[in-house]
């Protein structure tokens, strides 16, 4: 049993942990911080929580997060950075949903974020949380950069290929449709359901913050840089994320094979029968990733489909799977809950 | 451990049974029967249960049922009361989720379902399956008649009042709105995702199969015969209902208080404080029922407010609470995970 | 040709207004207000307006509004009865559909309100602007306050029958659900797409503002005060409220009959046959109430269903209807679009 | 004014074939067929039209087709292919919604819709009814084939790059997404709001119908061949189609100024300015495309961005435009409805 706390807690990512760490086994949550809502239930906020999750809100300032052994931060970009050292530096162990610590190279993360980092020597200690890249890493993590919700889901749709080297990856295409939680819980009209409804479009075409993110990755992966075009979408769910992929083929191989292979032993990724299209609700509620492949009329161009939700296996879920993994719990603890259907 | 078969597996009730029987740690389910997709596997139909439901669809002519301790019907009506009486002559106890076994009085059911009812004998020795009405008798039921998702909401919100007798009896009026997966996984234009999102109506205002049952229940609980007005609506959702009930108040009393006490011992329902709207969301893919009593404006009109999933605790989910009662499990054993919100 | 204003128009009521009016054959918008986006194109903040609507958003300092035949208001409630005066005063006439003018009684409007009211005097003189009652003296009115879109809903679906007293008028109950857009164009968190979709409540069962408008206009056509439950609820739509009306019959009628021959002449209220449900859909985008009478099991409740757009029958279409009125235009004029379905 | 007949009109272009034509002030509407529902009123069906459209359905056998100047086949496809050649013989000219007469290589026909063409004479003499491109050969049609909605989208997206000879032709990709309209008014489980509600999915991967249409009428804008990969998906919208479009640069330019000048006379094409994200409700309910272009990070792969509402520019809108063309009419004759936002 450990204790744990989260920094952030009123956001979608934050009653999403609450809902998983609240029926871990293995966990104990002694704490929940929130600057505006501190001294209000959180099932007065969150009644799906009544009668399961007693706590309040705390103020930060108060909230004994130095006694947790692991705190998880589910807050707007830039405040883990000010605030996880401190915890760090006395033995806690961190784990942030935001993107503070995702990207290696601290000018792009300025010039994509739009403010200076404040602790780029924790950004050298991070491990990107990836598990079926970096589990090994992630055991003996300090700090962990839980990756973004459209980022595990185009790097576990391309990873075997690119791994494979068998497709040309200075043309990659992600196309990525996200449900509408992904915006977060923030008041602004384009998130408004007269807006979002019965309504579909593309946004941040120009450059969206998580291709650094996506590149990065996927270039570690490859060896080299890759080029990705990348389009994310707004569309009328309020979980899921699918992202269609598509690369050139250079070299013949079973493709289907390959990614069987991969993913073999991955718990949480499904690689479906030829001939599939995974389906966001088959991984509704679920720390699920399913993927197919596709080659149309036997083409040069291989089509990827991959599917998460995006707050559990593109947030909540796999910062539990980390936390799992940091404290040396079986990986699927607190996590085999079946996708609610329809 | 038990061994449980479903019968009619195929329906939004049946992939909800196996969502919830896969993760119950007392069930093993041993059968499931589909005459159009006998062969096929489960998990082909409902991708969401790849990798966790290993069985087939068999023919309910060869399946194995009587092998089973517990058999669940998710048929159409009509279906159980002419092969649950075989089943029940071994032995096996059944859970049937339709509509045969729901009414006592025979003419009135083959009025309203427009056929004859094959099995009155069955009729006789059923057991109406609300839980917080009839548990002692649930216990040692051969047969549940599981309630319509409509009425489970519906009494569960008139309950208290008519127990005390604070209300007119003879003047009920429940405006009830459900999701579209209470219409079933059945191709109908009305269901269609154009005909029925973004559009709200009304339906079956003459009357509605669910009025008579309701009805018996009321009157059962009150001791003699109620007036009720009952409509429902189609509401775009996937799963919820929402039951706005009106009463004429008799006699004075701290309603409130009322409610929590007739509740304070029950595991599924939840009273919630004065002055909450309770949410068809915070129920979501959980067994509970919210329930909320206004007075507006200090009148002599109450309002109760009553939420739940009608595939869970409108069907699958108190399916699988009678279960727990009639084989002596902890009542929420497999039914404790928490609504999946946003 | 007349030349008119509309003061806020980047609300949903707003945008309707200009959808409206730019296809008005009598009509030619010549300004449009807006505080905070003053000086940017109409078309860039609602694209549908594209290559159709010319405007700029004017500071209201500055629109020449006095040179307008008629303004409308669609600024949020305590707006117009600051601003509107001084427009009245030089003759303009003006259309408010906000709630400044819509309640005779100050003190109640300032207790449902919150704020006091600047212009009592322009109540005295204003017009409430429901054709179907006040026709006449629409035509001659220098103010009309434009009705609420659940008092709309609920007033043409109560009204026949209160006419003719043949209802308890003691005991009233609306139950009404409304699409998302009824809560505007504002940036909340109980709007959000990730809040209000496959989600459903009742909302200020305690009181809503248009509690005391309903009772206001019921009353004046029963000649006495009457008493009514009103529950509103939030319904996944964009557009649509259904209300659904309980009426306990005091005397016996051909009440399909007497609603038949009280809108028979009425260009914008459908009564449909006998055993009909309207749907929401079957006025979307449209001008129109449909309105349908049941008395489920020829008992003593009289069950009523009205639809209406909110945001048309509801709000702009009503206006422009009252703008046709007072003008001598035909009423129909401009607002014979027929309904978008699906 | 017009005679017109609409073969087969009770689904969802059928619906909005009348909505449009019901409100075109050249056009009067003397048939509408249906096999299954003849002798029952078109308003019965769809009440969205009580009291305008005064039609009852009739059988195909009976109605008087021949006296109509133009007929629409709103049919599956394989019908107008059976009954168009009659009427066509007689002088009455005819617009087919389903794909009949779209493709000129009857072999391919064949292949992709399953059945033997009876009429391959008149796929010779008809004309591919995309305004943009043929407008010149459609005034003198007599048959004319309305093109599917994905090619609608995609071909007005591409065609102005595939022109100039601008990007490589070997290796187009359309990444499209449909609302659930665009499956049509049949009872399928796959269309049912809770299969299709908060879901997205990929499908026809493998190889889609309108996939050799589109490639067709690229081929013959390019001059030779073009390879193209389609993926289409399912959205829950009820109208809209968004096309997101790839391809690589091989020759600089001014890739807005291009599109801005090839649609600068088109009334129903909308090049948006740089930077756009055209969202499928502003083309709601009208009959328009809009489009938008970007070349991300200045890369080599040009990102274009092309909405329509599928039932409108994709179906009903476009062949009303076509017969406006056909006989004569202003072009925006009736199809010139602002969209309906929100």
């Amino acid at each position: 049993m450990i204790k744990v706390g989260i920094v952030g807690g009123t956001g979608y990512t934050g009653v999403e942990l609450l809902r998983l760490l609240a029926q871990h086994p293995a966990v104990e949550i002694v704490a929940i911080t929130s600057r505006g809502d501190a001294g209000s239930a959180v099932s007065s906020m969150f009644p799906s929580l009544r009668g399961r999750v007693g706590l309040k809100f705390e103020d930060p300032a108060v909230a004994n997060l130095k006694a947790c052994d692991a705190v998880f931060f589910a807050t707007p970009n830039g405040v883990a950075m000010q605030q996880a050292p401190e915890l760090l530096d006395t033995g806690v162990r961190v784990i942030d949903l935001a993107a503070d610590f995702r990207l290696a190279d601290i000018a792009v993360w300025e010039k994509w974020y739009g403010m200076q980092h404040t602790s780029p020597e924790w950004v050298a200690k991070a491990v990107y949380g990836l598990p079926e890249v970096n589990r090994a890493a992630i055991r003996d993590a300090r700090l962990v950069a839980n990756p973004g919700c459209y980022p595990t889901a185009v790097q576990l749709g391309f990873m075997p290929l690119v791994e494979a080297g068998l497709v040309d990856p200075g043309y990659l295409i992600a196309d990525a449709k996200s449900g509408v939680s992904g915006a977060g819980r923030k008041a602004e009209v384009s998130s408004l359901f007269s807006e979002a409804a019965d309504n579909f479009k593309a946004y941040a075409v120009p450059g969206h913050r998580h291709l650094p993110e996506i590149r990065q990755g996927l270039s570690r992966i490859a060896g080299h840089p890759v080029g990705l075009t990348f389009v994310p979408h707004l569309t009328p769910l309020i979980r899921g994320i699918h992202a269609t992929l598509y690369a050139r083929i250079t070299g013949e191989a079973d493709f289907q094979s390959i990614y069987e292979k991969r993913y073999a032993d991955e718990p949480f990724v499904d690689v479906m029968p030829p001939k599939s299209h995974p389906e966001t609700r088959s991984v509704r509620a679920a720390n699920l990733c399913r993927i197919a492949i596709h080659r149309p009329q036997g083409g040069d161009t291989l089509v990827v489909l991959s599917v998460i939700d995006n707050l559990v296996k593109g947030a909540a879920g796999q910062a539990v799977q980390n936390m799992n993994i940091m404290f040396g719990f079986s990986e699927t603890e607190g996590l085999w809950q079946l996708p609610v259907l329809p």
